[in-house]
């Protein structure tokens, strides 16, 4: 086990967990999240990672499962447990209310009994205000204390009223527990990021999702349940909380329960809320703010049950979580819009699987393959070396792919589909200046350059994500990672993502790199590249097909060291008036596109056609083009891992002159400033 | 699956639980028994079994194993749920409030999920008075009325109430389910019979268990918590229900559910109480006078959380139920102290264990091996024949057995410790008359007598019990058999009880037999003996061991019919000076003690030594005696099953004259009517 402490997040991968995790890594907290994914997507806690920048643990776990809930905590060393994952829609309950007991209380009592049974006596749970059923009932319990007494009119709620006791409980048998209770309000929001929010399945009963989804047409019209209350516009009265400010309740009081002396237990109840109630219609014209458009409504009848007035008294979180709901309900609304917008089918994207890319033995969410498919085009992805493991058109595969993940990580793997980074092509004596700073880079080859960005190249990382997105024609997929200064002794930490758009005729490839804000040093050298090998024929080399290039002239190189000499010459055969494709024409040259760019984020020069390559039994045609001044062509006549020899796929390389950083010509191209963002765009267009 | 229907009750081991299985059958119920025995013990249901007269379906299965639960169900048809199954003490479950939220919500959650998958939709639910808490706390609501609002005060009251929620849920979601709720005051006492009664691990915190262990010196004295309270004696005031009342209670809820319509579902709440509230001293009073003297007590201050008047009202259960509790809080005292005096430490025997007695693919808890000890000898009991299967004295074996209950089932087994009946011995051609009338009997004697009743003789058939009980010098083991009319063509329902009392050096077996109430027939024909083959030698036969009878004198029989001539014979070898046993003194003869009896029921008769066997290399010593008039021997000469051969053992059966029945001379000996009772009495004396 190692020394590491962890906060157990249990339906980290909900609404309200996956914006608590992130708010606990943002709190220098680590984190393990168990989900059984019931009601809840893995995507969500993708994002989470790519939002944060770091592997988050994930273990697919039901909490009822004791002995699997057991081996984690076995596993990891737990110091609190924050616990989320319940069943949640009051309407669903009381229709399978069986469930909802099984889930939410087997599930707690299952638990707690792991907790105890492992000595972790930390709880942080998370209830609901609807423990208190109507307040208002009573005198004076508006706005709600946590004193007022407790009455759950719903088996949902009746769930979170009878884990508090048993919580209660527990704690009276052992007063060293040390549990808080919050009791939430009306969540409402998204992350700011656009990447996650609420994901309801089905129809949704609360308020602004359903509004949400009358904003982008899923819904005719919002209800409104009557509009004769006392009141100032006569709707009811809530109180709506933004869920990073209920999120960061979490933190709150997580960081109480810690500052208590060891010996010290406690359980207390917190309400979180705004303590400022809204009407329906303060919510609507918020959203509809945020929107820019007067959304249809219509008024009907009353609710069974609904009330005048449920507004939380927040003051004791206040005082003595020192927490207080910062956000407003217009920022809520603008965040909600965006998610909306961003992700208008929440996770679930249409034409887009995932899968584990991991040997079987082990289960590593980190390592996934992901599938997209747009028409006669399907192309797969994986999180190591965001690279492109596969793309068939209507069902033949053109590149050269391995099916496990094993052979991309051998040595021999000539980076099939790999990004290339954080320094594509080689740095001539693996040396580089920066602000008159010399730096002295792994050699990786043999002791003389520095290949490729190192042994622990882009090509060897697990990226984070991919965020996916899809619109009707397109759909994207993005990765990101964070490259620690001093990799491969590269300075500055680098922030990369990389940007795949696929089409139904096209693949583009996009990078993005800036230094974090958070690195010491200022400046490092970038160059990003994808090695995918083509091979558009149904034989087992590329001979035999046709390649043309818009440039026969390429950067000379020393036959030894494999580095520009400094001239530029002309292939003897000239590649733009297209040749086949022959055992003779050995190709590993860096063919120029142009000497000079305007900017190092090179996506706002046009795209120009670099080369095209066409076979003419399958009849498949590939056209590349790029933002970069210079493309690498490789006829991989080194290859030799099996099932793929000498000559099995050519490719592709836009990218920056070759030891660019060394020569005080183009070292422009590479050199990256803090504040700066380097860019390229390639695109691969098939037909 | 059986055409049968259950009604499956959880818990049904248990104190409330054993009263009620018994109602139940009273009631003309099938019953199926799960418990997990965690709390309680198979011996209560042996117990019932014994005074029900019928063998109960046991299952040990704990409710939260889902997949075990499910197969009862999936095995038997079941019609209806009484739930019992619960941790029960009140302060136990401040200490692990999570054991009991686990066994008791979990374990019900299990149990209806199981009874949903299976269209079980009825349910009488356990609950306790408990789930009001303090009424006291509201203006008139003593005597306590179901809509007295809920607030437990102790986590084991908390899982009553979550329980009352979940069902009262379900039946929410599907109003066709029918539950009651039973809502119980103070349960006491015992079941008349004095065989079973609560029977509480460690220090009892009921008043009344605790007074009967002061009774029986467990206890040094009675605290009387408080006698400042407003009462008419200061002590508080409970409503105190015999739990054999309350037993009642529960049939009259299940008949009361089942005579609903189909279609009708049910959820309702009836409190199950005397509606007179009894106060400490009261009780104290009542159990004294039980006990024939002034029990030891003290006052001491009150005790949390105590008031002074927590009587039910009782009318809804009165009207609708048309149950009502009858029994006196004196009654409950005498039966609780019969209890308590007769089962001193409950169902926990020293010296006394038992293990499944059956082949192992199948759990059959009918079929159990009882063994009991007393200093040297050590004696183990089969409920198969109510047999003697082994007899230890300082661990040296003095009798023929079998370890596995096969070869008792064997056709070659010549009845091994077996008793023997209801008619022992032959029957000349099978024919008895009774009353003027003939009954023609199975001949089971190649086709021409009746042979020890039949061939579903005592000897083949599963006996009930046993009760065992235990004083310091002597445990006795009871089983009983009821003996349908029919079997064997006998006329009459017999029951028959099987006494063994096992001393340091003596086994009693006493037998008693009558016509059942119920019996159409008045009158039948009764001989009993048991089968035990001795060898108290260390060699494979009995030669060479010294035998001396207290009789020389045999009836005479048929070579061929091996019936009586109705003379009598001198035995050529003079037995009462004793003889050393060799090859050719083969005995197989009924010798006589005396040719007339007082009365059916010998056990009035003096005890006789009739016979006594010793052998010099054991140095062992056994003496027979009897208050029967005449003892078959038998020196095993046919006997013939692997590892026994001839003259492997010696038996002595102290019985009635053979054929008897059908002597005019001797047929009192034999015959039985209506009323009267058969009994007899034997004694095996070891030195």
């Amino acid at each position: 086990m190692s020394s590491k402490e962890y906060i157990l997040v249990t339906g980290g991968a909900g609404y309200i967990g996956s914006h608590t995790v992130i708010e606990l890594i943002n709190n220098g907290y680590d984190v393990i999240i168990v989900d059984n994914l019931c009601n809840s997507n893995y995507d969500s806690v993708a994002r989470v990672e790519y939002i944060v920048k770091k592997p988050v643990k994930f273990y697919d776990v039901d909490l009822r499962d004791t002995a699997k809930l057991s081996e984690v905590f076995s596993t990891h060393k737990i110091k609190g447990v924050i616990h989320f994952a319940a069943l949640k829609a009051v309407g669903e309950s009381t229709k399978i209310p069986l469930e909802y007991y099984d889930n939410n209380v087997n599930g707690t009592i299952s638990l707690l009994t792991v907790m105890k049974n492992h000595g972790v006596k930390t709880i942080v749970f998370s209830s609901s205000a609807t423990v208190y059923g109507d307040a208002t009932r009573f005198e004076n319990m508006i706005p709600i204390p946590e004193h007022c007494p407790n009455d759950p009119t719903n088996p949902y709620g009746k769930t979170k009223y009878m884990i508090e006791n048993i919580i209660k409980d527990i704690h009276g048998s052992d007063n060293s527990w040390k549990a808080a209770i919050l009791r939430y309000f009306n969540p409402i929001g998204a992350h700011p990021s656009g990447l996650i929010g609420e994901d309801p399945l089905g129809i949704p009963n609360n308020l602004l999702p359903f509004l949400a989804q009358v904003a982008i047409g899923k819904r005719e019209k919002l209800f409104v349940f009557g509009n004769d209350y006392n009141s100032h516009d006569g709707t009811p009265i809530r109180d709506y909380i933004h869920v990073v400010d209920l999120a960061k309740g979490h933190i709150a009081a997580l960081n109480y329960l810690r500052n208590l002396n060891e010996r010290d237990g406690l359980y207390r109840e917190w309400n979180l809320g705004t303590g400022k109630g809204s009407t329906v219609f303060d919510v609507y014209n918020a959203f509809c703010k945020a929107v820019g458009e007067k959304l249809p409504f219509e008024v009907v009848g009353r609710r069974d049950g609904d009330v005048l007035d449920l507004t939380a008294n927040p003051t004791r979180a206040n005082s003595e979580l020192n927490w207080k709901a910062e956000l407003s309900i217009d920022e809520a609304c603008r965040d909600l819009w965006k998610w909306t917008t961003e992700n208008p089918s929440g996770f679930r994207i249409e034409n887009y699987q995932w899968k584990l890319f991991n040997d079987s033995k082990r289960v590593d969410y980190d390592s996934r393959l992901h599938t997209v498919r747009v028409k006669d085009l399907e192309v797969s992805f994986a999180n190591y070396g965001a690279l492109i493991q596969c793309i068939k058109y209507k069902n033949k595969a053109l590149i050269n792919c391995f099916c496990g993940i094993e052979k991309y990580k051998s040595p021999s793997n000539p980076l099939f589909g790999s990004t290339v980074g954080r320094y594509a092509n080689r740095i001539s004596n693996g040396e580089i200046s920066l602000g008159g700073q010399i730096f002295k880079l792994d050699k990786n080859e043999n002791n003389r350059n520095t290949l490729h960005g190192g042994a622990n190249g882009f090509h060897r990382q697990t990226f984070l994500g991919p965020v996916v997105k899809g619109h009707d024609s397109c759909i994207t997929v993005e990765f990101t990672l964070l490259d620690k200064d001093g990799n491969g002794r590269f300075p500055a930490d680098l922030v990369t993502t990389v940007k795949y758009s696929v089409r139904s005729n096209s693949i583009d490839v996009e990078y993005e790199s800036s230094i974090d804000e958070g690195s010491r040093a200022e400046e490092t050298a970038v160059n990003l590249t994808n090695h995918t090998y083509w091979n558009l024929g149904e034989e087992k080399t590329i001979d035999g097909t046709y390649l043309k290039t818009a440039s026969n002239e390429y950067l000379e190189v020393d036959s030894a060291s494999l580095l520009p000499t400094g001239s530029f010459a002309e292939y003897p055969k000239d590649l733009t008036k297209g040749v086949t494709l022959t055992n003779d024409i050995k190709l590993d040259n860096c063919f120029v596109v142009s000497k000079s760019i305007q900017s190092i984020d090179t996506r706002q020069e046009t795209l120009k056609q670099v080369a095209e390559l066409s076979n003419s039994t399958t009849g498949i045609h590939l056209k590349v083009r790029t933002t970069e001044p210079s493309f690498q062509i490789y006829t991989s006549d080194q290859t030799n891992i099996s099932p793929f020899g000498s000559r099995s796929g050519i490719s592709f390389e836009p990218c920056r002159f070759i030891d660019a950083i060394n020569s005080k010509e183009f070292a422009n191209q590479v050199t990256l400033k803090k504040g700066k963002v380097y860019g390229s765009k390639t695109s691969f267009e098939i037909s």
